[in-house]
């Protein structure tokens, strides 16, 4: 058998409607916007739920308002073979981050029912709830509120900006039951979960860079996030204050940012995985002029590596530069709190399948670490062992000029549907 | 005779109800604020009107609205001994910036009227208009008009951020003659000016830390300001953009800014005289986020020197570095439109004399740089021996918390009167 990856025609141009569909319904002024429990993330989940009804697949919601829609096996006592993403978007984002891993898994189901086949496992696509942070500042809401892991304060603390409602508000607002979340009552068993496939779009320029479609993930990287560095220093007369004297915030920020830099070029010469990001860094935008020295400072940082212990260096590093800049410089650099994102473990015998695959069906594919964060890491951590797909992606995501080929699309589809079919047949 | 300085304890008094009088009515919010062209202004001028006409001085006002004061002369062939400083302030800034010379002027004049004595020479204070860059940006406008240096097309250009309106416009509303200002009309002829003396506020921290009442000027440092430096380079994503293909702004501000202040130690070690701020510095609020690499970046640059050639070898430097960091980096540094004040010369004979009577005083005096640009500039450029002296001031100034204290401000009006009684004697 093991023939289901060998015709997948029909099932692209089923992809590349329902991206179509995507896309027309959550239009905006720039791109698509499809909010966290929001209009467009709901027409997303309704596309997929009457896709379903359609392929005739078992349907569930959870209390945080995932979606899970099942091919049952033949052994309904097996564990499921899972695939899946989320389906909200950022602000004027893309079509393809996130919806990519859904559409790639129902169209996979697609496949199997047209060729009359049942799996030995069940096989369940989920479309994830409330992945981009853009909306609420907690990661991964929807995957870890499936496990019970979503810390409960997040649901009162996370507030839409758009809207100003919480995120409690806003799961009871859409049906869903913000309470069971709340008592982390778990809604998905890991034990219950053969493995976690996700396919998504590369948020990166690798891809394109290396003229490839396909990206097998050797590892998502975790992050250590600062979201507001404060320089205290003291403002003064640009003219009349001599250099010793200055308290300069910009001067302060400027070596320290420096600094973050050397260390970075220092791990990548050891060859430690690690990117560094200050994506803000301003002065008081109501009170700094040309001439009066800045006195305060803001700025963010995002430190990522697929390593934690090279993240906790770099913390320790960090506060060691700041305080020895800040005695220096008469100056106060306060790092403040940070989150420390787990990175994600990627099951080595998955990976493994999916290069042998790759190589054998002829799909150019490129071994990389994943930049971002995705549900997967949630399932990795929990020890379901995880795999990931990236589709060649041009001009970044989370922006309205994502573009992602859907004949790329394809060969990310084909990689997923033999991995599962062998997977399930295994 | 020479002996007007030894007894200034009335005037000292009236100066006292003077500065009472100027803060009383310009309070605003936080500080005082005396508007270029403003009501506050017009109060200062009205002010002093008052007290010459009290002293029989001679009253003329030009088509910028300078304010002349003048005790006449017996001989009013030889060209006159002139003092003054500006009548406007910064907004929410302090009582004495600026004030403190016009006071002084007027206390000294008073000082020859009780002493029923008449000078050699006529001894002019003048009230300059406008110096204060806040309210249109062009510097020194009342000293620069009354010499028919003013560039006509500022009268147009700038405008009041308070009111939108024009320069133009204000000094017409005002009752002055903004038509002969923009054919270049010369108010005051530089070869009937014998001298002008100064008296303002120190602006930095220096005379506190050296505990000494009063600073004699050894030069004022001319500027080079560069008010929108832009870096474009891209915006990406923060985990998936590796180092190497990044074209990340803030990095390349950083190590921009940190280069600059490099030179500026080089040139200190060097014991030229130089200080550089970067008072702006900015990623763009409305589209930065943490887990962005910012595409954009803007900053300004204020940088001082007593030697106009220490200014161009800078800018040359600068443009080198900016050339250098954007080609190994990707991203496009462009320092855009800058200006250059020339650094204001100090007679050396008028310094020497300063420095003499201090010593011979007991008043005990520092001699440095002016970091702040002064009207005084404008006279030592046009070639007449021009001096300034400072008066200590706490919490710098243009800004509410500038503190001069009344007994420093007696020492300074001392060697003031000290000075231009010796000058007419001589």
């Amino acid at each position: 058998m093991l023939t289901l990856h060998s015709d997948l025609a029909a099932e692209t141009v089923l992809a590349g409607q329902w991206f179509d569909h995507l896309r027309r319904h959550s239009k905006s002024r720039l791109g698509v916007t499809r909010a966290s429990y929001g209009a467009g993330e709901q027409m997303a989940h309704d596309l997929m739920q009457g896709i379903g009804q359609s392929l005739g697949l078992e349907k569930r919601i959870d209390a945080a308002g995932n979606l899970y829609l099942t091919l049952p096996g033949c052994d309904r006592g097996l564990p499921a073979i899972m695939t899946g993403s989320h389906l909200d978007s950022v602000p004027e984002g893309g079509n393809y981050d996130g919806a990519a891993g859904v559409v790639a898994g129902m169209a996979m189901l697609a496949r199997w029912r047209r060729a009359g086949r049942q799996p030995r496992r069940d096989i369940t696509v989920m479309g994830v709830r409330a992945e981009e942070l853009s909306w609420f500042p907690a990661p991964y809401i929807g995957s870890r509120a499936a496990f019970g892991l979503l810390e409960p304060e997040a649901l009162d603390r996370c507030a839409r900006p758009d809207t100003g409602r919480t995120l409690a508000q806003h799961m009871a607002e859409a049906g869903f039951a913000p309470e069971r979340i709340r008592a982390r009552e778990r809604q998905l068993d890991p034990a219950r979960i053969a493995c976690f496939l996700e396919l998504h779009i590369e948020q990166g320029p690798v891809l394109v860079e290396k003229a490839r479609p396909v990206g097998i993930v050797t590892g998502i990287r975790g992050n250590l996030r600062y979201r507001d560095c404060h320089i205290v220093g003291r403002y003064g007369h640009a003219g009349a204050e001599p250099r010793r004297s200055r308290q300069d915030a910009v001067l302060a920020g400027v070596e320290f940012v420096g600094r973050l830099e050397r260390l970075w070029i220092e791990h990548e010469a050891r060859a430690s995985d690690l990117v560094a990001t200050v994506g803000r860094f301003h002065t008081d935008t109501a009170v700094h002029t040309m001439t009066k020295i800045a006195g305060e400072l803001w700025f963010s940082m995002d430190i990522r590596s697929e390593d934690n212990a090279v993240l906790l260096a770099i913390d320790r590093e960090l506060r060691t530069i700041a305080a020895e800049i800040s005695a220096r410089r008469g100056v106060a650099i306060e790092l403040g709190a940070y989150t420390n994102a787990l990175p994600g473990p990627i099951d080595r015998g998955h990976r493994a399948r999916l290069e042998r695959l790759a190589g054998e069906l002829d799909i150019p594919a490129l071994s990389m670490a994943s930049g971002a964060g995705h549900d997967s890491a949630v399932f990795g951590n929990l020890g379901i062992p995880t795999a990931m797909i990236f589709v060649r992606n041009e001009h970044g995501s989370h922006n309205p000029d994502e573009a992602m080929e859907l004949a790329d699309f394809a060969q990310g589809l084909r990689l997923l549907v033999a991995a599962v079919e062998e997977i399930d047949g295994g």
